[in-house]
């Protein structure tokens, strides 16, 4: 465990502050003028990337590769300004995917200066979800520091004006389809009984028992039930890992195919959905009531990202989608940032930042997509040259070929792997032969 | 004249503020889907480079394009704060070419956007010198909106450690010699004959009148004084043009030549130098006295940029160069930096901003240089592919391939209009070709 000073504003000079990113060494493996493999970190502390990325220190061997992983600033331990980094606009408005691409290219500058044998390695990029996005782009902002990119599950097509909003829904309802053919039906059916029950009292009661919820919930908090639920629906299809995992909750092996299982096998609708909920929160058993005001992942800041530049438009409409019609609403959504963080979104920055659909000038990047996964509705699923290269595994939910290798992997995953792994190898020939 | 609005900072949500940035349009030859010709601002108003930049114009007939030059911020009218930009670190900090990259980004889309016509139009980039380099930067990190670039005189590799600092002191010694062979010994020899005479009160007052200056010489100006000769031959090397222009002053054709006509014609070596100080700042003869406190170019905002993010070393050893040894002096500058804006420079980040000197993931990138400028010894000299193209320009100073054309230009900047001409042709056709 490493920290590096790095600026807190790379692009300006009006805020000299700097803080220290840490970021994880492995060089068990490393041979001299072996490649580094460095993850992207996202949304969370890096030793829960550590953890659930497998891929990096699995292929390591046989490139010789030291491994980095390095953390996102403003997430786990790299807070620009400590417990204060929180407090306003004006201490969390450094909270950039921009900002920590420079963080990372400062960082793989300074260990090709100072690590030993580390001169002339190669780097490569890895990273999963929005840790694949940081990884394509950096490969496309700063591609003289980084030789290539495996980008897993990065969704860089999901902005506004370049992927329709509804295609999440689609890939959702598709892999409850796949996991039981009645289940969306039933998923669909449940919003009017829901939406009924919140209508009186006694519908309240029965819900807040029915779900085991913390708060007794009133008539005000239907919208945040029914948020609540598309949205776990929508994460257990992202989490539908062949095996049991712990990526963002314990679960058990398909959890999509246990909660349709519970879905389709209750005679109530209600019953049925209220079950497969309380498998999300409450696989382990510990979990005393249902919080349906926690967010499910990244916490605050990334909230607060969702609330700036990574507008990732999601919507529904009911009838192609086993959700409620739930259409986007970006000034509703705005008003809703505004009220929150004071700050307003720029939803067409990051498209202007980050090319759009208009990638063809990139070189040497690797988009894998797990078709169960929702989130591969704006990722990149068609190879656009020969240097960057679509993979869809079949039967695989978010980023599984980054996991760890566990027996249950589909074979789509393990072959995934290796024509990685064989892509990795050529373009480390390529760097070698253009002697950089 | 039209202005638009654009972020402050682009790059964080800790500043909201917006300000109107001005760009010019002329549209007398578009046609419908027609290429957009895109001036990047440099550092200065810009009319002025509408003024000295005719290949546009000249080259928007042959391809129906729409011609836009748009003013980099912090300079003519584009003020982020009024009067109060210059004010401090607060207010000036924003003042950086990744910004000013981003504005442009933001204006391309939006033109592209409104721009009647302009919807699938392929935007080229256009630039001399600082903008030269964000010619060749926007290509480089914003591909998607900019189908190519023509960067001429862009310094790209004048960053520390990428390019010898004395290289710059080699090619203007070099445009001397060519201009006269006795010239850069002469030059060289002044040197000493000026230090002898700061020494003395008479030789104060000798130097003062000899150069008439604006203010009476004290020994502690010396350095000041060197400083200003110095550049006033790299200056003169960087403005040699073939004929009479008023680039950064009004000089007669081939001012090298004339400047060592007058010192080697001259008996006493301080009366030539003198006589070619003169004939730079007094050609019209309208200059009362000459002022060695002003700067040559660029400005304020300029020095701020040279003080932050383009640090650009330039040194001389006067063994192979005909200037005094000045070596480069980080801490020195930094020092002085500090003083006068309260920042100090981050030396080595448009090297990891800009991708040093491995750029060859880049693409559609003209590079043109002058043989006579000496900023031509931090420019692409060599082709690095079949998209990275170098042209080297025999007899031409600082980009004098965008000048407009004249009777005087020799035949390789000739050669080098129509080369360019032709390679943004074949651009435009593989961007048709590509649909995009």
């Amino acid at each position: 465990i490493v920290f590096y000073p790095t600026q807190v504003d790379h692009f300006s000079f009006a805020n000299p502050d700097t803080f220290l990113l840490r970021y994880l060494v492995n060089d068990t493996y490393f041979k001299d003028g072996g490649p580094i493999f460095f993850y992207t970190g996202n949304e969370g502390d890096i030793e829960g990337f550590v953890k659930n990325t497998g891929l990096l220190m699995e292929m390591a061997p046989r490139f010789g590769a030291m491994v980095i992983f390095a953390e996102h600033r403003y997430y786990g331990q790299s807070m620009p300004y400590g417990e204060e980094s929180f407090k306003d606009p004006a201490h969390l408005g450094y909270l950039t995917s921009t900002q920590a691409l420079a963080d990372f290219a400062v960082l793989i500058t300074r260990l090709r200066k100072t690590a030993s044998g580390a001169a002339n390695s190669p780097v490569f990029a890895f990273g999963g979800s929005y840790g694949g996005m940081l990884a394509a782009w950096i490969r496309m902002k700063y591609p003289h520091l980084v030789a290539g990119s495996l980008a897993s599950a990065a969704s860089i097509f999901q902005y506004p004006g370049i992927t329709d909003c509804e295609a999440y829904s689609h890939v959702a309802t598709r892999t409850f389809q796949r996991s039981a053919a009645g289940c969306p039906g039933r998923i669909r059916s449940s919003w009017d009984i829901i939406d009924d029950l919140g209508k009186t009292g006694a519908g309240l009661q029965n819900l807040t028992s029915m779900f085991r919820l913390c708060e007794r919930l009133t008539a005000d908090d239907m919208p945040a039930l029914v948020d609540w639920l598309v949205n776990l629906w929508m994460i257990y299809a992202l989490i539908d890992y062949p095996y049991p995992a712990n990526f963002l909750t314990p679960l058990p092996a398909w959890p999509v195919k246990e909660a349709c299982h519970l879905i389709v096998s209750n005679e109530d609708v209600l019953s049925g959905v209220a079950a497969a909920a309380k498998l999300y929160f409450n696989y382990t058993g510990q979990t005393a009531c249902l919080d349906i005001s926690k967010p499910y992942y990244g916490g605050l800041a990334w909230q607060y990202q969702a609330c700036t530049e990574q507008i990732e438009p999601i919507c529904s409409d009911g009838v192609n989608d086993m959700f409620p019609a739930i259409p986007w609403d970006l000034s509703a959504f705005s008003e809703a940032c505004y009220e929150r963080w004071k700050v307003r979104p720029r939803p067409h920055w990051a498209v202007t930042e980050y090319w759009g659909r208009n990638i063809s000038a990139a070189s040497n990047i690797i988009f894998s997509n797990g078709d169960l996964d929702p989130w591969s509705a704006g990722c990149v699923l068609k190879s656009l040259s020969d240097s960057l290269v679509a993979i869809v595994m079949e039967d695989a939910a978010h980023h599984l070929d980054l996991r760890p290798s566990n027996p249950a992997d589909p074979p789509s995953v393990i072959k995934a792997r290796a024509q990685e792994a064989d892509i990795i190898e050529k373009w480390i020939q390529e760097y070698r032969a253009a002697g950089l």
